[in-house]
């Protein structure tokens, strides 16, 4: 089989997950202008949430870029991952409402844990593909592939860290989910940058 | 016509039909903590309507394969066929507000009842494709197509029979549900396996 | 240009306003096994509007197979085209609410304003690509083209005559909505067919 | 990288904000042809919303026509000009509701505050790709790059001094985002022509 309607329906998820997010920021008390600036934690939400899916998806690409054909293990591992993908609105509201009162953390927890949760998806996906090279075009590079392999590992305990420290401080864990997608940018850009510039067989493979 | 925007059609509504899915799932009591434990049915629910969504979406995937060129009559069908699709998340929103009330065995029968439907019109599509070889590609394989009318045939019976067990217990019915969705997934792994290392000739076709 | 990125957002917008409609079907009473019967007319406005925007598509995907290329003017009027299309699920939102009450005619009217104006652009974006042939490809057979001119043409009055019912009959007006959307989907099919089977030269040009 | 992903995901988030605007499209007062009138700050807001929604889109599209290939911080960038695209119906549900209440500035400032973000990160994506021709295609025609920056580069500025206005005048703020909105599509239409009939050389390159 090969990746293309898998790619049209994943970006469909990704893409509509990010877009509802917009629905939980919501602006309703007596007083217009007070009540914009006091749901902040709904733009914080929004724009964490909404750019780590964007990162999601840029990975989902790196991936299928080193893939030619699916299985149907693949597809439906696919879908488990969108499952959680198109959670993600649902703990973004969490936190929109209730960073400021007693139930931050308690959403906060049931963010990270969702967060976590798609990252062990995600890289069930990765190496379902990759173990023993059984889903990667013939040509795929083995230092790009384990460059991938590498720098999606550390996903999920990165995750389930800043999920723990919820509970001790909602607030610190919420900049946490929001310095990881900073971080990944900022990594994944120079990532690119050294992988470009770096001399043939330089990365020991990992995979 | 060739099937390129029926796919794209397609594809969007599975991937709008399961991601809606979550602005159903709400908490929204005094004590976030609590209520995030209490409506377990809403995660429940969620599971399986996105998980039977997927594999539709696999399923529609696999006959579109078979298939070189669509009729109008394919088209409509197809939209049909995608009414029922869209509908899900309708039976969804009940199931997760009353599994645990008094309305459990009519949520639970509207849910059955839109999963046959579906079904029955999933049939309608094949067959209309399949008889004759109508829309079938040239060289589409005799075995996948019996292997698909056999594998596809007993949807719609397996579905009413879970609607009819929601009239003795509406949370029996519901865990038929997924317990079909999981069966599904595991039986068509099993069958890619097999399909792909049986000998030519080996399957009698029906179709 | 080619049509390619202008098919992938207009089928995002069909298959996002139909599987929007799901939304405003609702049963929150306190009997929900009574309510789910009482709400028929919102099942009603989903397959109405559904099949139309299905139709839509459908018609859609037959007007840009005869295009090859697509121009600034053709980008902006197929936005405004589409503009009408996302707005359907609102007066689908009001028949199901009101049918039952006195809002009925005004819910009639807005559904059938929304249906005329959405005919009466679809029109317009097919008339702007066919006179002179500005934007159709070279081999596009004439009959053909006659044909969905004289298919088209009729659609706003037709439809304007089904809103003008609704100052009389709000119900009759909702009849006549479903009864366009079936005849359609017939005429189209038996369109096809004669299509098929016409001997050549056999219908004179309209366009 | 190839564009076709990127191009798949953006006119995803591109369809579904439009759609979704029409979810802030609400009548339901104790009289529903009185309502219908009343709300219409609603058709307002959504129609500018959508008409500026599918002129970004339009937008967007001539962007990628002159680039062949993507990097990791044009996916990132593309990413945070989606994340605004997508927060629009935001400042569109508040213009809905409050351009006939006391919230009618706040409404208007936020609105244009979003507008004026998403035309400066537009204006940062062309430019990344076309500073020293960095992601355009070999053949990219330097008329048309220059053109397109020197009918982008005004974009923040307009909104801006619209975005102003509303401290004065909500209600004009409001008429000028959808002037800005009907500017942007006859001065596009024109400048198609313009472009096409132009002699070779005649404008001179401004990037």
């Amino acid at each position: 089989m090969p990746t293309s309607r898998l790619e049209t329906f994943s970006d469909g998820v990704f893409a509509i997950a990010a877009t509802l997010l917009i629905l939980d920021v919501r602006a309703d008390g007596p007083s217009l202008g007070h009540d914009l600036l006091k749901i902040w934690p709904s733009y914080a939400a929004y724009a964490v949430s909404f750019l780590t899916i964007g990162i999601m998806w840029v990975n989902h690409h790196t991936v299928l870029e080193q893939i030619d054909r699916v299985d149907r293990n693949f597809l439906f591992l696919n879908v488990f991952f969108l499952m959680f993908v198109a959670f993600v609105p649902f703990p973004t509201s969490l936190v929109a409402a209730h960073l400021r009162d007693g139930g931050a953390k308690a959403a906060a927890l049931v963010y990270g844990i969702t967060l976590t949760g798609t990252a062990v998806l995600y890289n069930g996906l990765w190496l379902y593909a990759a173990l023993g090279r059984r889903l990667l075009r013939e040509d795929a590079d083995r230092q790009v592939v384990a460059g991938i392999t590498r720098s999606y590992l550390p996903g999920p305990w990165i995750y389930l860290a800043a999920t723990l420290v919820a509970l001790a401080s909602p607030d610190a864990s919420v900049a946490l989910y929001g310095a990881i997608a900073a971080f990944y940018m900022l990594e994944s850009s120079l990532f690119a940058r050294r992988r470009s510039s770096a001399p043939e067989g330089d990365w020991p493979p990992l995979a």
